[in-house]
């Protein structure tokens, strides 16, 4: 209930059991059929951290983090797997993808609370979701291994720790009984009112400023070309092994 | 790191602030630009919970969880807003649905570690991504919202908790460095006869089976279809709102 998202870092390598606690947190979540339909790419390497600072929306702090996990869903092992001791197996397709990204967005939120409980801060890096073709290369990743999320994380500096918490909607807002309340959902506006405590014309203002950032931009544009090619790879024609 | 999935519960109702402390904590969990991309619909009806043991590959242990939950992707509330107060806004596309996917199954995930926190067990059904239209029907989904997760929880049975827990691949095998390694992928086999202690024929025999169960059988079919439809109606024409 404390956790924020930490965005600098002191500069203080994370000790290789707590390293080790972290991921092993990720292998004992939850997973479809007890199948791992993952894997985590552990980046200790300073010139692919600079790499993917740039490749992830120009974000400098990424290059900065002793930690850089970038949680790929896979179902390549198993596919191969399967090929070699059956002579008729279906192609990946997209319900595999999602339910392999699933599978592996569990795994990265349970590293996420151990690093917390470490007392580690970690940030979420939707951008990995970019530039599919160029981080398929940087990785190497092969077909039906795709980058869905990435985790920079340390030790939180003093003025890090001490930072608030970003406000939420409320609970009654998010939760709907039974079934979706389209009244609710059409109170967005008073919803952003009671959150972000901005009334009148600068609620508009703000509200215009932010789809401005974050929908109509060039990185959300970005975003949606990428996944697309993402899900043609795993979905589609295959290509290249 | 002792958590199990359970799917057997006591006849024994959930606090109603227990319920609570669950959903707020998905709430604090990090959400792409702080956006909760996700609305959480709490399923208490019986009838409704029996429809979901039916259409979720027919697991009557579902009706029986004091605890439903279906998270939902949604981008509607936000799309809506954007064009409450900009005249040009884009629609709704790959990089949107996989974003807010994401941030829905961070949410999950933490509901799941705060009921665990709390004594309750719990287990996702990877299969409310089957049966999408008659899923969008029975719970009153409109357009950009999208059923990604379903978790059931309850105070596991005293036989559930002594269960042992499933065994995982080795850390080593599911963590690469820098780069995606091939030759670890490609020992699948190994890894599935350390993980599993079966040998030679035996492991054929039963991997054989596992590909007919879980990958060469009508639930993954229909969920591959099911996705495709999600996608398209997310990200195709739109329809009706």
């Amino acid at each position: 209930m404390r956790r924020k998202s930490v965005r600098v870092f002191e500069e203080r390598e994370i000790a290789e059991a707590d390293r080790r606690r972290i991921l092993e947190a990720s292998l004992r979540a939850a997973t479809a059929g007890n199948m791992t339909l993952y894997t985590i790419i552990d980046v200790k390497e300073q010139k692919l951290k600079d790499r993917l600072a740039v490749t992830c929306d120009n974000q400098p702090f990424i290059a900065t983090a002793p930690l850089v996990l970038v949680y790929c869903a896979d179902y390549r092992r198993w596919y191969q797997a399967f090929c070699q001791v059956e002579e008729r197996v279906r192609k990946p397709s997209y319900g595999d993808f999602l339910l392999a990204a699933e599978d592996t967005i569990i795994a990265a939120q349970t590293a996420v609370t151990a690093a917390d409980a470490l007392g580690l801060g970690t940030c979420y890096i939707g951008d990995i979701l970019e530039n599919y073709e160029e981080h398929r290369r940087l990785l190497g990743l092969p077909d039906y291994v795709a980058p869905v999320a990435m985790v920079v994380g340390g030790y939180p500096t003093a003025q890090q720790a001490a930072r608030k918490q970003t406000p939420r909607f409320a609970l009654e807002d998010i939760v709907h009984e039974n079934r979706y309340d389209l009244q609710k959902s059409d109170n967005m506006l008073r919803m952003l009112e009671d959150k972000e405590n901005w009334h009148g014309e600068e609620l508009e203002r703000r509200l215009r400023a932010f789809c401005e950032r974050k929908w109509n931009c060039s990185f959300s544009e970005e975003m949606s070309r990428s996944v697309k090619a993402m899900l043609d790879a795993w979905a589609g024609a295959g290509g290249q092994q």
